[in-house]
């Protein structure tokens, strides 16, 4: 551990007003949307505005042995960036540029741009970055990547390691290693890139990603389907993806339905046990006969009311509920947010198993999904003032990360491991995947300065 | 290094009939296509049947400090499968189970199967496994899982990698160990599974895949455009690929046309100094639509012919000319098979340099490439009976892929590093990169016993 005297020489080795020490000042990057009760308070924050500036950091850190926390937009929804006691809190929050190459159809950018302003910047070019987690407008980049973060698009264009094609990472000692670049085939040596997308600011810092792209996508053909019966729905999910490749397929329950029009009405049925938001991005014709056959399965598979629309506003207004189910349900108390994942046949099962659940511990659980790639957000709301309430709501928590490991499943699909999911991992991997992790671990990061308590 | 009578203890931990340590019976595993005249004479060739038998193997190997030369179906081109001297040469060809899975749309696969066998079986359920190396008739998957091997549908579907959600590997010390699974958004842990793909059989041994498969494609749209310099061609290619999304974009050089229409009429115009074979798998109204447009870009860019077909018996027959490259120009001398890659935009200052160091090193060098995502191979054709002749066409090797390093590209884009490329993986990735990947590699494998010599 370091004193006051010493962080001379880290303050001395970065740009001026890079270092913030005050707490106030510290405050605001204690934290991330996890909000979790065991973040301590760190020595200090860098605000990085380079490479340079991060391997000054890592150099001090690792003389010094300090722990980093790496930050990016402190969205995380399972603590990987809550400060440990005595740590530097390195964010990378002003490490912003961009270049897009659409003769490559690729862009060069830093970690700390947000997701929406990645997508804006390539949509001037025509091109598309497809990953978009929920939180697209206030996420950034660096974090993306950090957590392989995934989003509503994915049952289609697949998640953030997919789109990653090189990156710079500064490691532990403070090496700033290049890895791979704006080449679409390339297997000469080990895929590292893609072993430091998802390692939860563990393995490096990663401070500069190259992007693959795409041409922007045709406006979607959107259709909503009700449904009596959770079962119903996610009997649709399963006899549509084995078919077909919708470029979304959401799902929300009762409970989430009704959130969203105590919150604003949007005139969803809210006797609806399930609803299905689906879209299709094929040419005109395709997606209309794509919506009209997923449109059929779902009535032969109990819909009560299936619209469709071939108007992208009126779509995205459905879109737009599906996204507003957190917000709406953060009205109803705090939330413990689940992201378990499971094969997709296993969604009835694990829908019906939470509900199971919430009624046995007396709590309320919500459910969205990603239900096309069986990815699941139940939403445990609890009142965190009553102490057997939360007490039940931590009960249920674990047993949906239990439940969703009995059915082959993840304890978490697209938010990371972080502080909060950490005591399930080793049930989840297993003790010889779990051993692997660490030997990877313990030969990039030896003196485990590197987030040390996320992830492993 | 073991003597014949500890092999007794190899031989009593598997089953009857998997181990061949006679000469004769060797022969056939010492090299895979790249014919390394440097390869070794195995202590044994063991023919595993199960991930028992390969971690039996692994066991022995640790124990004894003997090295592993794991070996799929030994179609690699750059030597990842020669036997080294005392090696075990550990077939995964037995292996041959698969089950399919339409409800997730994925299928369990043991490493033996070939590619063609595991679209045929998957294609029984009308689901689709894309990556189609050229040799997809004869490579095994799990091969094609080692090298993340690429091919034609790349430029849309992208490589091995992608589709590749779990696998079960034997690590060096004979731990096997489960890595995700049947779920297509999975975050917890690190992305070992990306780890392994490509690792060319240094960090473990894979006998079990979880692969990812799409619905059937539908039947492409073909467009052949024949081109008066190769400029022009590589300057339609840019001007498609950052715009559109064919599901292929093939080229082929003069000295390609004509080896093809030398070794069975095609048709091709032999004097074009390149073709491209586009195809668009799009519904049919948007393929044509999207042919037409492909079509018009290479009318701008100068095509001298430009024919398209929505018969998919008569596009087939141009990607057959296509794949009939390397045979045609293997009846013209032995091979030094190129697999540098270069961003999209270099692709003619790499074919332009290419032709000069052919005429410099008085060889004879037909290019073809996988022209949608840079990746060619140009084959450079010698006299091995000819010393002067195979050092100008090693010179020329060497050259071609300091010309790609130059132009931002890589040393190989799908075929591997095997033993053959090893020599400039070093000043492609750079030190600090080489580092990082010897510090896995030591993590993993800290006896260097399995596939030493290759890769790193």
């Amino acid at each position: 551990m370091t004193g006051t005297t010493e962080l001379a020489e880290l303050i001395e080795a970065l740009p001026p007003g890079c270092v913030i020490t005050d707490p106030d000042g510290m405050a605001g990057y204690r934290w991330d949307r996890a909000r979790d009760p065991g973040a301590g308070v760190p020595l200090a924050v860098v605000r990085a505005t380079s490479t340079e500036d991060v391997q000054a950091v890592m150099r001090y850190a690792a003389a010094h042995h300090v722990p980093v926390v790496p930050r990016g937009a402190g969205t995380g929804l399972s603590g990987g960036a809550s400060a440990v006691e005595g740590c530097i809190v390195l964010s990378t929050e002003r490490m912003r540029r961009i270049e897009v190459d659409p003769a490559t159809r690729t862009c060069v950018v830093e970690p700390g741009l947000l997701n929406a302003e990645v997508k804006g910047a390539v949509a001037e070019h025509g091109l598309w970055y497809p990953p978009d987690p929920s939180s697209y407008e206030i996420c950034s980049i660096g974090g993306n990547i950090a957590t392989n973060a995934g989003g509503l698009c994915c049952v289609k264009y697949g998640v953030t390691t997919d789109y990653v094609l090189g990156l710079t990472v500064v490691l532990a000692d403070g090496t700033a290693v290049e890895l791979g670049g704006p080449r679409l085939k390339d297997v000469a040596g080990l895929s590292l890139t893609k072993l430091f997308v998802g390692s939860e600011g563990t393995l490096g810092v990663i401070t500069r990603v190259v992007l693959r792209l795409l041409p922007q996508p045709r406006p979607p053909h959107t259709l909503v389907a009700s449904f009596p019966s959770l079962a119903a729905a996610t009997s649709t999910v399963v006899a549509v993806t084995r078919a077909m490749r919708p470029s979304m397929l959401e799902l929300m329950d009762r409970a989430s339905i009704n959130a969203v029009e105590d919150h604003a009405r949007m005139g969803l049925d809210r006797d609806a046990e399930a609803l299905l938001v689906i879209q299709s991005d094929e040419s005109p014709s395709t997606a209309a006969e794509e919506v009209a056959r997923i449109a059929a399965t779902c009535e032969q598979n109990g819909a009560s009311e299936v619209f469709a629309t071939d108007d992208p506003a009126e779509g995205a207004s459905f879109v737009a509920a599906r996204r507003m189910v957190i917000p709406a349900v953060e009205r109803r108390g705090s939330l413990l947010l689940e992201d378990v994942g499971v094969p997709v046949p296993q969604l009835g099962a694990l829908v019906d198993g939470i509900a199971r659940i919430a009624a046995e511990r007396e709590v309320e659980i919500p459910v969205i999904a990603h239900a096309g790639d069986g990815n699941t957000h139940p939403l445990v709301v609890f009142d965190p003032t009553d102490a057997a309430h939360t007490a039940r709501a931590e009960a249920a928590y674990d047993e949906i990360m239990r439940l969703a490991i009995g059915l082959g499943g993840t304890i978490t699909g697209e938010h990371g491991v972080g502080r909060l999911k950490r005591p399930w991992l080793g049930d989840y991997l297993g003790p010889d995947a779990l051993a692997l992790n660490r030997r990877i671990k313990a030969a990039l990061d030896p003196d485990g300065i590197l987030n040390p308590g996320a992830l492993l």
